[in-house]
């Protein structure tokens, strides 16, 4: 059954969660006085509709419904998760809380995306404080991973574990601190990097551009893969963890960071910073930017995701859940009638699938074509395991024709028909639509091999006999028009 | 002329210079008295052959000489370039800096990797201090951009801007910083961050994993592609970064990161860290490790490249610059003999386009045929400008024959004869080798068309003289064995 989530603040990041929540299925209910607040999440779900269904490898759920309610009641009616993101101020979060639990269901759980306060402090004076935890997102939360979710005594055990699986569910990696603390974690680190910045901007070490580069092109994008202690373990060397620790060890008694001082924050430096940041990003609008930041994102989440490490690693086993729990597919003694094409792949087109124009480019419609056969060769028995136990298909030939366009973010089917699946031959016809449109065709001819010898040989039993099932079901289809067929060349 | 550095002390940065220079076409003369230091060179520099020659979208210049010597006047015989990265102890750079000085060129740049001394602190009690500089580079050297550059009034405008010059040649990104300052910008934003995490360990809130995880998963993938201002410009939304500042200042006052105080650097902590490393990513070794992060750099950089930002915005102007200065490679006047097929496309295989065996995966042999393709359209004129006039070539049919496997690193040429380039038609082969070795082939049916109207239309009079030219010079080509052949099929 569809699942409720109300949303209580919309803004950046509660518009970041009902996006991630639509997205996965979930319905959504949104209060937010805000008479912007409907303009603004709109924004919002514009952004997460471009970028997070491609993120996956598999189709996302149907999307849920959602809408804006003037009455806190109305907005928390059937909601199993109520995500609270109003500004950072004590009481009003207390208020908050107050009107939710006057509400809502017993059961549901009340995060806050508090990025300061702890649980303890938000659970004060509460009817029922074992409901309220802090779930703090990343902006932007319909692609980012990480959840700092943070609990106190208060919380039972099995409503902690069951919000987790809420939180997974959603794509998301829900990080649980062992002890509250101010700030949880990842802020603590950018406050402290934020306040070194503050100095070196005032001090006229470097301009904010200059500190950007600082980050991205160093130390930023080794952390986009390996964090802190990875990357120093990496840096040890063969000497390890500990000889790291004595070289860098005493360094921490060195004068370097500005620690205890806090810059005056006054207009001046207000003005300094703002100042740079217009030379440094002015030429693009914060809708330009935000669009590059997800394309980026999604670019090299997806190159992780081909690396299986990181937050790619994370998508991957997600891909696996919305594809039933198999890392490919249903078997195929489950897949029912087979004597239509069978669908080997379905997806929305990802970001980093287009070109400038946002049109689908020329080598991902083989790319998704290679898909469909891995998931063809799944089908018949030849999966990772056998290919492990040394034999394969390779393919020897591809004809593809394009025949019309696809944009970012739409939703492709490939169907397959299998021409000849007999002996070491594989001859497959994969047909690429968007709906009822026919972008492309791929007809595919691959040798099944030894890999130790690389040269063609025979499959198993079970490879053959699956063959000669599809190979009966689908007798009846017509040749389909363009197969077997050579590019016309004068000679 | 082939140009030379010298690297004094060797390990894992003085290894990571080697390995920048030589694959960038210079001489390596290594001084280390370590006498493991050929040793840990030949790793730093394999791990270097296997990923950034494949990074490059062009060939990098052949490679230069490694030689090493223990004689320090050897090693600096004829640099132009001396690189020091010794243990980081002022009175043994101060005699390093003395020994350099008495034998090298009065021209040459020293550079020194130090991380945490201000060059006027390096500059002490030197013969010449104008030719000493901070050059101070980021792990894995041969991958990352990041080089800072400090300097003192001793050091001559015209000096510093050459030195800049050549480290922009490396492909490397110097940022110099307006004022010297201790452990320049990058390591006091890593101190404060490491400061901050060996508290969050004593304090018991995570473990290594889970705050590599908090990095990894949330604001350090950001930080790979924006950073910091950038990143809070965009959470700042349309009200700007005033509007973000003002509500993120205030939250400078409060205790969050525990600044001045330093954790008692005891073995308890040390074996707390190592051990929660251990169990981190113990379950590879460091050359294991250091694999995986170069595949992930490596996958990330060329996903912004795909995208034209950060990182990959840089290595996008370094291929421009390997490619002699033109984005796509020389121009059609400039081409000389045109009888022969006609090398489209040069260059390493790079680590993202591997299988996990190491193989060109399938549909990388269309992104290959399709570079090659964009590069014949630029020679005969339908470049980019064009594009943006409204005209280009659209891809309708492709068939492509896979001969034989490729690994990550080797170095593929693609070759392309025009069958025919008439009116709206044109007809390439195109034919990819590694050495003499024929991989595949790609035979590529395109229809000129207009933008607007994505219909079929007549070339401009200049793409169709340069068909022309062409065809009349590759006349004398017989018809490649496997053009125009379809997949043969039972019907």
């Amino acid at each position: 059954m569809t699942k409720t989530a109300a949303i209580v603040g919309g803004g950046v990041i509660g518009g970041g969660w009902a996006a991630r929540f639509l997205l996965n299925g979930w319905n959504v209910q949104v209060f937010d006085p805000d008479p912007e607040a409907e303009r603004k999440i709109g924004e919002v779900l514009a952004n997460a509709r471009r970028s997070l269904p491609g993120l996956s490898d598999a189709p996302l759920p149907e999307e849920g419904k959602l809408s804006f309610h003037d009455d806190m009641g109305a907005a928390l009616k059937g909601a199993v998760w109520i995500q609270e993101s109003v500004p950072e101020v004590l009481e009003l979060k207390h208020k908050i809380f107050a009107q939710i639990q006057s509400h809502c269901d017993k059961g549901a759980v009340i995060g806050s995306s508090t990025s300061g306060f702890k649980p303890s402090e938000l659970q004060q004076g509460a009817d029922a404080p074992g409901q309220i935890i802090v779930t703090h997102p990343f902006n932007p939360v319909y692609l980012l991973p990480l959840i700092e979710v943070v609990t106190t005594e208060e919380n039972d055990a099995d409503f902690i574990e069951a919000a987790k699986a809420e939180l997974t569910g959603l794509g998301l990696y829900p990080l649980h601190l062992k002890k509250e603390i101010d700030a949880h974690i990842a802020d603590r680190f950018l406050e402290a990097v934020w306040r070194e910045a503050l100095w070196l901007l005032k001090d006229g070490i470097a301009t904010t551009e200059e500190i950007d580069n600082a980050i991205r092109y160093g130390f930023g994008i080794r952390w986009a893969q390996m964090g802190l202690f990875e990357t120093y373990r990496v840096a040890g060397g063969e000497a390890g963890m500990k000889h790291f620790m004595a070289q860098f060890g005493p360094c921490l008694k060195f004068p370097w960071t500005k620690l205890m001082d806090v810059p005056e924050f006054n207009d001046e430096l207000v003005d300094l910073i703002a100042g740079q940041s217009d030379e440094q990003s002015g030429a693009y609008s914060i809708r330009e930017l935000e669009r590059i930041r997800d394309n980026n994102l999604v670019a090299m989440m997806r190159a992780l995701k081909a690396q299986d490490w990181g937050a790619g690693a994370l998508l991957k086993s997600h891909d696996t859940l919305l594809k039933g729990g198999t890392p490919l597919g249903t078997p195929l003694e489950a897949m029912g009638d087979l004597s239509q094409p069978i669908v080997t792949l379905s997806r929305a087109v990802p970001l980093d699938w287009t070109d400038y124009n946002g049109h689908m480019t020329e080598s991902r419609y083989l790319d998704a074509f290679a898909q469909s056969t891995d998931r063809f060769m799944d089908l018949i028995g030849a999966n990772n395991e056998y290919i492990e136990g040394g034999m394969s298909y390779f393919t020897a030939e591809t004809h593809i024709r394009h025949l019309d366009e696809v944009r970012a973010g739409e939703r492709i089917e490939v169907r397959t028909q299998m021409l000849l699946g007999k002996g070491k031959k594989l001859h497959l016809f994969h047909s690429m639509y968007a709906g009822d449109k026919l972008l492309a065709t791929g007809e595919s001819f691959l040798l099944h091999v030894s890999l130790e010898t690389r040269r063609p040989c025979e499959p198993s039993e079970a490879v053959s006999a699956a063959m000669a099932k599809i190979a009966e079901a689908q007798a009846g289809l017509p040749y389909p028009e363009g197969a077997g067929s050579a590019i016309r060349a004068p000679k």
